[in-house]
């Protein structure tokens, strides 16, 4: 495995306050808390993170401040893929320029059906443009939400044009069969699987560790989960069936507002709960009846969420 | 019909250098070329202009530079629905702020199955943020690039929150019983089908004309039928078959980088061809193919790229 990062990637949300602008304090305190807590990194900026949801000017300030306040670079794979091929240089050079292990980086995801030379245009044109040896890519493939999948043949073409650049991948398609083409077809890369629910099969089969939206909540347990895993312990197959247990709750509401809806009510602090447009915050009896279902799962909200930010 | 624009307006595309870069001398002298053609309007920053592709800082540049060289903002509809609200808010304002008779604004384009309430807050929080008694804003309905459609509900509780503001819609889903159907919705609405294939019919059901793709290469005999039928003229029936035959030749082919190998080979400036990735230029037998297809379809080359631009 390329890449220097390995584990559980926390794909961080973004705190906003109630003008919907990003709260930078916040995030810095958490970011510092999930370290704390177990993370291996973060993956700032992803599609939990509400990344799209932020101008390139508000990105490149809160990353700065995340490496102000005391975040290690050497934790921080942020998002910088953007639709536009200048902004996306620009993120990733702010982002190489600033320290951090890698960058998480989105294909142009606007226009559909493009080709395969099309796609490999664009990450050759950023990787070249950028023109850092410190550069680290890691492919973000998430099909549902970008409507641009990264096959095969592109991940195949793009390693061989840049072999000590594109170390990595975060595979979210959800399409399990995909991922285990991937783990077998590549294993040089740094494979992430968006989901922890197969991290016991995943991590055998050469996966890194996971980069999951639902370790924001639960990022205590699938920590001693991958330890478990890592010391060959037999506790492993019943942990993964508990963190397995809680993923599944999540998959039932739209995640980014059940995650901010849990720490709203877990810290007191109720513009955790917010979002931005076009996201909407989830409404009170789902967030009741999730709540009920995480109990039900399994999930200690105590010693989950002990001393999270407010 | 609420808006101030009619009849056929282009979404011009975007002419770059070949290290990637908008020509903005180019785009105002095509710009005014095709308005000296028969364009009642500009609908610049769409997707045949590749405006994802472009950052914010040039989209606002190259759309200063228009009306800097002399394009009347009132001839303008630029596109600046980004995926981020404080961006689309900028933007907006940007374009009211130099004009413009309208903006074309997509949903925000990255998150997917979003709720009908986050697509209209999404739209009222630009609305509001912008502030200003001087926007119009035109929606953008293009489901297969954008993967978030506006339903009728989402348009109806739009129009109904800001009947002043919201006062038409780019229709461009290619679905003519979708379109039909916001058509007989909306008549207080401008609403332009993404086509010129049905002008006549679409005319005759209300629509303001139409904001097309191909309007780029075939701007005089659009112009024409547009006339025709204005002056309920029996040849139009025959000038909208022929529209029609010239247009099915061109939705076989990446439309983009078709239209800029037309131009290239019609204007002898090779440069016309380049688009910025993900696309790639239209490989030389496909573009020899269309120029074919487009001759037996009637298509006079020679009339209908007089004087442009090189």
């Amino acid at each position: 495995m390329n890449g220097s990062l390995s584990g559980v990637l926390v794909p961080a949300v973004t705190p906003f306050d109630r003008r919907l602008a990003p709260d930078a304090t916040r995030f810095a305190a958490y970011c510092r808390w999930l370290l704390d807590h177990g993370a291996d990194g973060l993956a700032v900026f992803g599609t939990t993170g509400e990344a799209t949801s932020l101008g390139l000017a508000e990105r490149k300030d809160l990353l700065a401040k995340l490496v102000e306040a005391g975040i290690a670079p050497a934790k921080l794979l942020p998002g910088t893929g953007l639709s536009a091929l200048p902004e996306t240089v620009e993120l990733t050079r702010h982002a190489v320029g600033l320290g951090c292990a890698g960058v998480l980086m989105l294909p142009p995801f606007y226009y559909k059906n493009v080709s395969d030379d099309g796609l490999i245009a664009a990450y050759s044109e950023t990787i070249e443009r950028v023109g850092d040896s410190r550069l680290r890519v890691y492919l973000y493939h998430i099909p549902q939400m970008s409507g641009v999948p990264l096959g095969l043949g592109v991940i195949e073409r793009l390693l061989g044009k840049y072999p000590d650049t594109v170390v990595g991948i975060k595979d979210s398609s959800g399409n399990w069969e995909g991922t285990k083409a991937i783990l077998k077809a590549f294993p040089q890369m740094t494979i992430f699987p968006a989901t922890e629910s197969r991290l016991l099969e995943g991590m055998a089969l050469g996966a890194a560790g996971c980069i999951s939206a639902s370790a924001n909540m639960n990022i205590v347990m699938i920590r001693a989960l991958i330890d478990a895993i890592r010391r060959q312990d037999k506790s492993a197959a019943e942990m993964q069936h508990r963190v397995g247990a809680i993923r599944q709750a999540m998959e039932k509401v739209p995640v980014i507002p059940a995650i901010k809806g849990l720490f709203a009510g877990a810290s007191g602090a109720a513009d955790w709960a917010i979002v931005r447009p076009p996201l909407t915050m989830l409404a009170a009896p789902l967030l009741a009846n999730l709540n009920r279902e995480l109990t039900e799962a399994g999930f200690a909200e105590g010693a989950a969420f002990e001393g999270l930010p407010h």
